[in-house]
Protein backbone atom coordinates (compact mmCIF):
# COMPACT_ATOMS: atom_id res chain seq x y z
CA UNK A 1 0.00 0.00 0.00
CA UNK A 2 1.30 3.29 -0.95
CA UNK A 3 1.84 5.51 2.53
CA UNK A 4 2.73 8.95 1.27
CA UNK A 5 -0.06 11.25 2.00
CA UNK A 6 -3.39 12.19 -0.01
CA UNK A 7 -4.06 15.98 -1.07
CA UNK A 8 -7.37 17.07 -2.87
CA UNK A 9 -6.44 19.79 -5.65
CA UNK A 10 -9.11 22.01 -6.83
CA UNK A 11 -8.21 22.05 -10.49
CA UNK A 12 -9.91 24.44 -13.01
CA UNK A 13 -7.33 24.13 -15.59
CA UNK A 14 -6.02 27.47 -14.88
CA UNK A 15 -2.35 28.61 -14.39
CA UNK A 16 -3.13 28.97 -10.95
CA UNK A 17 -4.76 25.73 -9.91
CA UNK A 18 -2.57 23.72 -12.24
CA UNK A 19 0.63 25.09 -10.39
CA UNK A 20 -0.73 24.25 -6.76
CA UNK A 21 -1.16 20.91 -8.53
CA UNK A 22 2.86 21.26 -9.22
CA UNK A 23 3.26 21.74 -5.84
CA UNK A 24 1.39 19.20 -4.62
CA UNK A 25 2.78 16.49 -6.66
CA UNK A 26 6.63 18.22 -5.92
CA UNK A 27 5.68 17.61 -1.76
CA UNK A 28 4.85 14.07 -3.04
CA UNK A 29 1.09 13.54 -2.10
CA UNK A 30 -0.91 11.08 -3.53
CA UNK A 31 -3.60 13.95 -5.62
CA UNK A 32 -6.96 13.31 -6.12
CA UNK A 33 -8.08 16.50 -8.35
CA UNK A 34 -11.35 18.05 -7.99
CA UNK A 35 -13.07 20.11 -11.27
CA UNK A 36 -16.02 21.81 -11.26
CA UNK A 37 -18.79 21.94 -13.95
CA UNK A 38 -20.86 25.03 -12.85
CA UNK A 39 -22.13 26.52 -16.04
CA UNK A 40 -19.07 28.48 -16.99
CA UNK A 41 -19.15 29.42 -20.06
CA UNK A 42 -15.91 27.84 -21.44
CA UNK A 43 -15.71 23.73 -21.33
CA UNK A 44 -12.73 23.98 -22.85
CA UNK A 45 -11.27 24.91 -19.25
CA UNK A 46 -12.58 21.77 -17.90
CA UNK A 47 -10.89 20.26 -21.76
CA UNK A 48 -7.82 21.66 -19.84
CA UNK A 49 -8.46 20.13 -16.34
CA UNK A 50 -8.38 16.66 -17.66
CA UNK A 51 -5.40 16.94 -19.75
CA UNK A 52 -2.93 18.33 -16.92
CA UNK A 53 -4.65 15.22 -14.44
CA UNK A 54 -3.61 13.36 -16.70
CA UNK A 55 -0.38 14.55 -16.78
CA UNK A 56 0.14 14.26 -13.36
CA UNK A 57 -0.95 10.88 -13.87
CA UNK A 58 -3.44 11.95 -10.13
CA UNK A 59 -4.85 9.10 -8.34
CA UNK A 60 -8.53 10.28 -9.36
CA UNK A 61 -10.06 13.12 -11.31
CA UNK A 62 -13.34 13.93 -10.33
CA UNK A 63 -15.58 16.86 -12.13
CA UNK A 64 -18.39 17.83 -9.66
CA UNK A 65 -21.32 19.20 -11.63
CA UNK A 66 -23.43 22.48 -10.05
CA UNK A 67 -25.78 23.38 -12.38
CA UNK A 68 -27.21 25.33 -9.81
CA UNK A 69 -25.06 28.23 -9.86
CA UNK A 70 -25.69 29.12 -13.82
CA UNK A 71 -29.43 28.70 -12.92
CA UNK A 72 -29.61 31.27 -10.05
CA UNK A 73 -27.03 33.49 -12.16
CA UNK A 74 -25.92 36.86 -10.30
CA UNK A 75 -22.50 36.52 -12.70
CA UNK A 76 -20.82 37.20 -15.70
CA UNK A 77 -18.98 34.30 -15.76
CA UNK A 78 -22.04 32.27 -16.25
CA UNK A 79 -24.38 34.09 -17.76
CA UNK A 80 -25.26 34.29 -21.19
CA UNK A 81 -26.23 37.71 -21.35
CA UNK A 82 -24.22 39.44 -18.97
CA UNK A 83 -20.69 40.89 -20.94
CA UNK A 84 -17.32 39.60 -19.77
CA UNK A 85 -15.34 43.12 -19.42
CA UNK A 86 -12.20 43.82 -21.50
CA UNK A 87 -11.34 47.14 -20.45
CA UNK A 88 -8.44 46.82 -18.41
CA UNK A 89 -6.72 45.32 -15.25
CA UNK A 90 -8.52 44.39 -12.17
CA UNK A 91 -9.67 47.32 -9.60
CA UNK A 92 -10.26 46.72 -6.10
CA UNK A 93 -14.04 46.71 -6.43
CA UNK A 94 -15.95 43.34 -7.25
CA UNK A 95 -15.61 42.28 -10.21
CA UNK A 96 -18.90 41.14 -12.47
CA UNK A 97 -17.31 38.05 -12.99
CA UNK A 98 -17.86 37.22 -9.21
CA UNK A 99 -19.58 34.07 -8.58
CA UNK A 100 -21.97 34.38 -5.36
CA UNK A 101 -20.34 32.17 -2.97
CA UNK A 102 -17.84 30.48 -5.22
CA UNK A 103 -14.73 29.21 -3.11
CA UNK A 104 -17.00 28.70 -0.24
CA UNK A 105 -18.96 26.13 -2.63
CA UNK A 106 -15.75 24.87 -3.83
CA UNK A 107 -13.72 24.56 -0.66
CA UNK A 108 -17.37 22.77 0.85
CA UNK A 109 -17.20 20.21 -1.57
CA UNK A 110 -13.45 19.73 -1.78
CA UNK A 111 -14.08 19.13 1.85
CA UNK A 112 -16.18 16.64 2.06
CA UNK A 113 -14.40 15.00 -0.83
CA UNK A 114 -10.98 15.12 1.74
CA UNK A 115 -12.77 13.20 4.26
CA UNK A 116 -14.20 10.24 2.17
CA UNK A 117 -10.20 9.79 0.47
CA UNK A 118 -8.67 10.25 3.41
CA UNK A 119 -7.00 13.35 2.04
CA UNK A 120 -5.10 15.62 5.07
CA UNK A 121 -4.31 18.47 2.97
CA UNK A 122 -6.73 20.71 0.33
CA UNK A 123 -4.90 22.78 -2.37
CA UNK A 124 -6.84 26.10 -3.61
CA UNK A 125 -4.95 28.23 -6.04
CA UNK A 126 -6.32 31.57 -4.73
CA UNK A 127 -4.02 34.51 -5.12
CA UNK A 128 -4.57 37.70 -2.84
CA UNK A 129 -2.80 40.26 -5.18
CA UNK A 130 -4.03 39.96 -8.38
CA UNK A 131 -7.55 39.00 -6.86
CA UNK A 132 -8.30 41.80 -4.80
CA UNK A 133 -11.65 42.39 -5.51
CA UNK A 134 -13.08 39.05 -5.00
CA UNK A 135 -13.89 38.35 -1.32
CA UNK A 136 -13.74 34.57 -0.72
CA UNK A 137 -10.00 34.96 -2.23
CA UNK A 138 -8.98 36.87 1.08
CA UNK A 139 -6.94 34.78 3.49
CA UNK A 140 -9.18 35.60 6.51
CA UNK A 141 -11.85 34.03 4.64
CA UNK A 142 -9.90 30.86 4.36
CA UNK A 143 -8.98 30.62 8.00
CA UNK A 144 -12.34 31.08 8.65
CA UNK A 145 -13.25 28.36 6.61
CA UNK A 146 -10.72 25.90 7.80
CA UNK A 147 -12.31 26.71 11.39
CA UNK A 148 -16.13 25.55 10.41
CA UNK A 149 -14.74 22.57 8.18
CA UNK A 150 -12.89 21.14 11.08
CA UNK A 151 -16.21 21.57 13.05
CA UNK A 152 -18.28 19.82 10.41
CA UNK A 153 -16.54 16.78 9.84
CA UNK A 154 -16.46 13.59 11.38
CA UNK A 155 -12.34 13.90 10.64
CA UNK A 156 -12.29 17.42 12.11
CA UNK A 157 -13.82 16.20 15.27
CA UNK A 158 -11.86 13.13 15.80
CA UNK A 159 -8.71 15.20 15.14
CA UNK A 160 -7.52 14.55 11.46
CA UNK A 161 -7.09 18.14 10.78
CA UNK A 162 -7.53 19.45 6.86
CA UNK A 163 -5.14 21.99 6.23
CA UNK A 164 -6.24 24.58 3.53
CA UNK A 165 -3.13 24.85 1.54
CA UNK A 166 -3.23 28.21 -0.37
CA UNK A 167 0.54 28.78 -1.86
CA UNK A 168 -0.20 31.41 -4.38
CA UNK A 169 -1.84 33.42 -1.70
CA UNK A 170 0.70 35.93 -1.56
CA UNK A 171 2.54 35.53 -4.30
CA UNK A 172 2.33 38.07 -7.86
CA UNK A 173 1.45 36.51 -11.06
CA UNK A 174 5.67 36.23 -12.11
CA UNK A 175 6.31 34.86 -9.36
CA UNK A 176 3.60 31.84 -9.75
CA UNK A 177 4.89 31.65 -13.37
CA UNK A 178 8.65 31.62 -12.61
CA UNK A 179 8.08 29.15 -9.53
CA UNK A 180 5.63 26.64 -11.72
CA UNK A 181 8.27 26.83 -14.64
CA UNK A 182 11.12 25.75 -12.23
CA UNK A 183 8.68 23.03 -11.53
CA UNK A 184 8.13 21.51 -14.86
CA UNK A 185 4.37 23.18 -14.75
CA UNK A 186 2.79 22.57 -18.33
CA UNK A 187 1.55 26.22 -18.89
CA UNK A 188 1.26 24.95 -22.38
CA UNK A 189 -2.29 22.98 -21.53
CA UNK A 190 -3.52 25.83 -19.01
CA UNK A 191 -6.35 28.07 -20.19
CA UNK A 192 -6.64 31.71 -18.79
CA UNK A 193 -8.93 33.38 -21.27
CA UNK A 194 -12.88 34.21 -19.84
CA UNK A 195 -14.48 34.25 -23.53
CA UNK A 196 -14.15 30.48 -23.60
CA UNK A 197 -13.04 30.41 -27.26
CA UNK A 198 -10.43 28.24 -28.40
CA UNK A 199 -7.48 30.52 -28.89
CA UNK A 200 -6.79 33.13 -26.30
CA UNK A 201 -8.26 36.78 -26.62
CA UNK A 202 -5.90 38.85 -25.22
CA UNK A 203 -7.79 41.49 -24.11
CA UNK A 204 -10.34 40.24 -21.15
CA UNK A 205 -8.67 40.89 -17.43
CA UNK A 206 -7.80 37.16 -17.49
CA UNK A 207 -5.77 37.37 -20.13
CA UNK A 208 -4.27 40.85 -19.19
CA UNK A 209 -2.71 39.39 -16.05
CA UNK A 210 -1.58 36.25 -17.41
CA UNK A 211 0.09 38.08 -20.05
CA UNK A 212 1.70 40.46 -17.84
CA UNK A 213 2.60 37.44 -15.32
CA UNK A 214 4.85 35.99 -18.32
CA UNK A 215 6.14 39.05 -19.00
CA UNK A 216 7.16 40.17 -15.50
CA UNK A 217 8.89 36.78 -15.17
CA UNK A 218 10.81 37.28 -18.17
CA UNK A 219 9.09 33.95 -19.68
CA UNK A 220 7.54 33.13 -22.94
CA UNK A 221 3.97 32.31 -22.61
CA UNK A 222 3.85 29.03 -24.82
CA UNK A 223 -0.19 29.70 -25.69
CA UNK A 224 -1.66 31.08 -28.53
CA UNK A 225 -3.47 34.63 -28.37
CA UNK A 226 -5.44 36.03 -31.16
CA UNK A 227 -4.48 39.68 -32.52
CA UNK A 228 -5.13 42.23 -30.62
CA UNK A 229 -7.06 45.43 -31.78
CA UNK B 1 -43.00 45.97 -4.55
CA UNK B 2 -43.50 43.75 -1.46
CA UNK B 3 -41.20 44.90 1.17
CA UNK B 4 -40.70 42.50 3.20
CA UNK B 5 -37.40 40.88 4.01
CA UNK B 6 -36.55 37.82 2.33
CA UNK B 7 -35.53 34.54 4.10
CA UNK B 8 -33.89 31.40 1.77
CA UNK B 9 -35.36 28.11 3.76
CA UNK B 10 -33.14 25.04 3.60
CA UNK B 11 -36.57 22.51 2.85
CA UNK B 12 -36.36 19.13 3.06
CA UNK B 13 -40.05 17.88 3.03
CA UNK B 14 -38.93 16.57 6.52
CA UNK B 15 -40.69 17.45 9.58
CA UNK B 16 -37.74 19.78 11.02
CA UNK B 17 -36.96 22.07 7.86
CA UNK B 18 -40.71 22.17 7.23
CA UNK B 19 -41.40 23.44 11.17
CA UNK B 20 -38.64 26.03 10.35
CA UNK B 21 -40.92 26.82 7.10
CA UNK B 22 -43.63 27.76 9.15
CA UNK B 23 -41.72 29.77 11.56
CA UNK B 24 -40.41 31.90 8.65
CA UNK B 25 -43.68 32.29 7.32
CA UNK B 26 -45.01 33.42 10.15
CA UNK B 27 -42.22 35.91 10.41
CA UNK B 28 -43.50 37.41 7.67
CA UNK B 29 -40.41 36.87 5.54
CA UNK B 30 -40.97 36.36 1.76
CA UNK B 31 -39.79 33.09 1.54
CA UNK B 32 -37.26 31.43 -1.12
CA UNK B 33 -37.17 27.72 -0.20
CA UNK B 34 -34.13 25.63 -1.45
CA UNK B 35 -34.48 21.45 -1.40
CA UNK B 36 -31.23 19.80 -2.68
CA UNK B 37 -30.65 16.53 -4.67
CA UNK B 38 -28.22 14.74 -3.47
CA UNK B 39 -28.71 11.34 -4.37
CA UNK B 40 -30.96 10.88 -1.08
CA UNK B 41 -32.55 7.26 -1.71
CA UNK B 42 -36.04 8.73 -0.99
CA UNK B 43 -37.03 10.98 -3.84
CA UNK B 44 -40.39 10.60 -1.65
CA UNK B 45 -38.70 13.81 0.27
CA UNK B 46 -38.54 15.99 -2.79
CA UNK B 47 -42.08 15.63 -3.43
CA UNK B 48 -42.80 16.23 -0.08
CA UNK B 49 -40.97 19.27 0.01
CA UNK B 50 -42.74 20.67 -3.26
CA UNK B 51 -46.13 20.36 -1.50
CA UNK B 52 -45.18 21.56 1.65
CA UNK B 53 -43.96 24.31 -1.01
CA UNK B 54 -46.71 24.92 -2.46
CA UNK B 55 -48.90 24.71 0.68
CA UNK B 56 -47.08 28.48 2.05
CA UNK B 57 -47.16 29.89 -1.72
CA UNK B 58 -42.99 30.46 -1.36
CA UNK B 59 -41.97 33.02 -3.83
CA UNK B 60 -39.87 30.20 -5.37
CA UNK B 61 -38.66 26.97 -4.45
CA UNK B 62 -35.40 26.02 -5.87
CA UNK B 63 -33.89 22.03 -6.16
CA UNK B 64 -29.90 22.36 -6.36
CA UNK B 65 -28.52 18.74 -7.68
CA UNK B 66 -26.21 17.54 -6.66
CA UNK B 67 -25.17 14.26 -8.28
CA UNK B 68 -21.35 14.40 -6.86
CA UNK B 69 -22.63 13.51 -3.16
CA UNK B 70 -23.35 9.85 -4.55
CA UNK B 71 -20.36 9.57 -6.72
CA UNK B 72 -18.26 10.10 -3.87
CA UNK B 73 -20.11 7.91 -1.17
CA UNK B 74 -19.59 7.66 2.37
CA UNK B 75 -22.78 7.38 3.67
CA UNK B 76 -25.58 5.09 4.05
CA UNK B 77 -28.34 7.85 2.77
CA UNK B 78 -26.51 7.81 -0.23
CA UNK B 79 -25.17 4.28 -1.02
CA UNK B 80 -27.01 1.51 -2.54
CA UNK B 81 -24.78 -0.99 -0.40
CA UNK B 82 -24.83 0.11 2.95
CA UNK B 83 -27.94 -0.80 5.15
CA UNK B 84 -30.06 1.74 7.22
CA UNK B 85 -29.83 1.07 10.80
CA UNK B 86 -33.07 0.04 12.20
CA UNK B 87 -31.53 -0.74 15.81
CA UNK B 88 -32.90 1.54 17.63
CA UNK B 89 -32.33 5.36 18.86
CA UNK B 90 -29.50 7.40 17.91
CA UNK B 91 -26.16 7.13 19.92
CA UNK B 92 -23.35 9.47 21.09
CA UNK B 93 -21.35 8.25 18.22
CA UNK B 94 -21.49 9.25 14.67
CA UNK B 95 -23.57 7.35 12.66
CA UNK B 96 -23.80 6.10 9.12
CA UNK B 97 -26.25 7.63 8.12
CA UNK B 98 -23.70 10.90 8.97
CA UNK B 99 -23.44 12.20 5.06
CA UNK B 100 -20.01 14.12 4.88
CA UNK B 101 -19.88 18.12 4.77
CA UNK B 102 -23.47 17.89 3.91
CA UNK B 103 -24.24 21.03 6.13
CA UNK B 104 -21.44 22.62 5.30
CA UNK B 105 -21.97 22.08 1.41
CA UNK B 106 -26.41 22.93 1.78
CA UNK B 107 -25.55 25.92 3.56
CA UNK B 108 -22.38 26.82 0.71
CA UNK B 109 -24.92 26.90 -1.66
CA UNK B 110 -27.67 28.68 0.10
CA UNK B 111 -25.58 31.68 1.27
CA UNK B 112 -25.06 31.82 -2.47
CA UNK B 113 -28.69 32.03 -3.56
CA UNK B 114 -29.30 34.25 -0.48
CA UNK B 115 -26.65 36.59 -2.01
CA UNK B 116 -28.71 36.66 -5.63
CA UNK B 117 -31.90 36.79 -3.93
CA UNK B 118 -31.02 39.83 -1.44
CA UNK B 119 -32.09 37.37 1.61
CA UNK B 120 -30.79 38.71 5.07
CA UNK B 121 -31.71 35.24 6.92
CA UNK B 122 -31.22 31.19 5.96
CA UNK B 123 -33.49 28.76 8.03
CA UNK B 124 -32.08 25.68 8.80
CA UNK B 125 -33.87 23.12 10.89
CA UNK B 126 -30.62 21.27 12.67
CA UNK B 127 -31.07 20.23 16.28
CA UNK B 128 -28.42 19.90 18.61
CA UNK B 129 -30.58 17.22 20.88
CA UNK B 130 -31.54 14.78 18.69
CA UNK B 131 -28.94 14.80 16.26
CA UNK B 132 -25.78 15.29 18.66
CA UNK B 133 -24.18 12.34 16.73
CA UNK B 134 -23.74 14.47 13.43
CA UNK B 135 -20.71 17.30 13.88
CA UNK B 136 -22.25 19.39 11.47
CA UNK B 137 -25.76 19.75 13.63
CA UNK B 138 -23.47 21.63 16.42
CA UNK B 139 -23.93 25.26 17.36
CA UNK B 140 -20.19 25.88 16.99
CA UNK B 141 -20.19 24.86 13.84
CA UNK B 142 -22.71 27.23 12.72
CA UNK B 143 -21.50 29.81 14.71
CA UNK B 144 -17.94 29.47 12.81
CA UNK B 145 -19.99 29.11 9.55
CA UNK B 146 -21.63 32.01 9.19
CA UNK B 147 -18.34 33.66 9.85
CA UNK B 148 -16.96 32.23 6.85
CA UNK B 149 -19.94 33.20 4.99
CA UNK B 150 -19.58 36.98 5.87
CA UNK B 151 -16.09 36.95 4.96
CA UNK B 152 -16.68 35.10 1.81
CA UNK B 153 -19.89 37.16 0.41
CA UNK B 154 -20.29 40.76 -1.80
CA UNK B 155 -23.37 41.33 0.22
CA UNK B 156 -20.90 40.44 3.88
CA UNK B 157 -18.17 42.68 2.97
CA UNK B 158 -21.09 45.47 1.70
CA UNK B 159 -21.98 44.93 5.79
CA UNK B 160 -25.38 42.81 4.89
CA UNK B 161 -24.84 40.59 7.44
CA UNK B 162 -27.05 36.71 6.06
CA UNK B 163 -28.21 35.93 9.42
CA UNK B 164 -28.00 32.02 9.94
CA UNK B 165 -31.36 31.01 12.41
CA UNK B 166 -31.50 27.83 13.42
CA UNK B 167 -34.92 27.87 15.93
CA UNK B 168 -35.10 24.74 16.61
CA UNK B 169 -31.57 23.86 17.74
CA UNK B 170 -32.27 23.65 21.60
CA UNK B 171 -35.59 22.13 21.11
CA UNK B 172 -36.38 18.17 21.43
CA UNK B 173 -38.66 16.61 19.07
CA UNK B 174 -41.77 17.04 21.18
CA UNK B 175 -41.08 20.93 21.59
CA UNK B 176 -40.43 21.10 17.86
CA UNK B 177 -43.78 19.33 17.16
CA UNK B 178 -45.84 21.64 19.79
CA UNK B 179 -44.40 24.43 18.42
CA UNK B 180 -44.98 23.55 14.35
CA UNK B 181 -49.52 22.25 15.31
CA UNK B 182 -49.54 25.71 17.12
CA UNK B 183 -48.27 27.30 13.94
CA UNK B 184 -50.36 25.15 11.31
CA UNK B 185 -47.51 23.17 10.30
CA UNK B 186 -48.88 20.93 7.32
CA UNK B 187 -47.21 17.58 9.06
CA UNK B 188 -49.34 15.07 7.00
CA UNK B 189 -47.46 16.40 4.24
CA UNK B 190 -43.91 15.78 5.60
CA UNK B 191 -41.70 12.53 5.45
CA UNK B 192 -39.04 11.38 7.79
CA UNK B 193 -38.83 7.76 7.24
CA UNK B 194 -34.87 6.57 6.06
CA UNK B 195 -36.59 3.93 4.03
CA UNK B 196 -37.87 5.89 1.02
CA UNK B 197 -41.04 3.53 0.42
CA UNK B 198 -44.49 4.83 0.20
CA UNK B 199 -45.49 4.31 3.41
CA UNK B 200 -42.66 5.02 6.75
CA UNK B 201 -41.03 2.14 7.75
CA UNK B 202 -41.78 3.10 11.89
CA UNK B 203 -38.56 1.11 12.90
CA UNK B 204 -35.44 3.08 11.76
CA UNK B 205 -33.95 5.76 13.87
CA UNK B 206 -35.97 8.82 11.89
CA UNK B 207 -39.67 7.28 12.42
CA UNK B 208 -38.51 6.16 15.82
CA UNK B 209 -37.04 9.74 16.68
CA UNK B 210 -40.30 11.14 15.05
CA UNK B 211 -42.87 8.88 16.55
CA UNK B 212 -41.62 9.54 20.25
CA UNK B 213 -41.76 13.34 19.25
CA UNK B 214 -45.57 13.27 18.48
CA UNK B 215 -45.76 10.73 21.74
CA UNK B 216 -44.01 12.87 23.69
CA UNK B 217 -46.00 15.74 22.54
CA UNK B 218 -49.09 14.12 22.94
CA UNK B 219 -50.19 14.78 19.62
CA UNK B 220 -51.24 12.58 16.87
CA UNK B 221 -49.27 12.01 13.99
CA UNK B 222 -50.92 12.27 10.78
CA UNK B 223 -48.99 9.97 8.88
CA UNK B 224 -49.44 6.43 8.04
CA UNK B 225 -46.85 3.80 9.32
CA UNK B 226 -46.59 0.57 8.02
CA UNK B 227 -47.30 -2.32 10.98
CA UNK B 228 -43.78 -2.82 13.47
CA UNK B 229 -42.69 -6.67 14.30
Amino acid sequence: MDMRKRAVVILSGGLDSTTCLGIADKEGYIVHALSFDYGQRHSIELEAAKRVAAHYRVAEHRIAHLPFLREIGGSALTSDTLTVPTGGVVTGDIPITYVPGRNLIFLSIATAYAEVVGASALYLGINALDYSGYPDCRPEFIEAFATAATLATKAGVEGKLLRIETPLLHLTKGDIIRLGTSLGVPYEWTVSCYQGHDVACGRCDSCRLRLKGFADAGILDPIAYAMCD
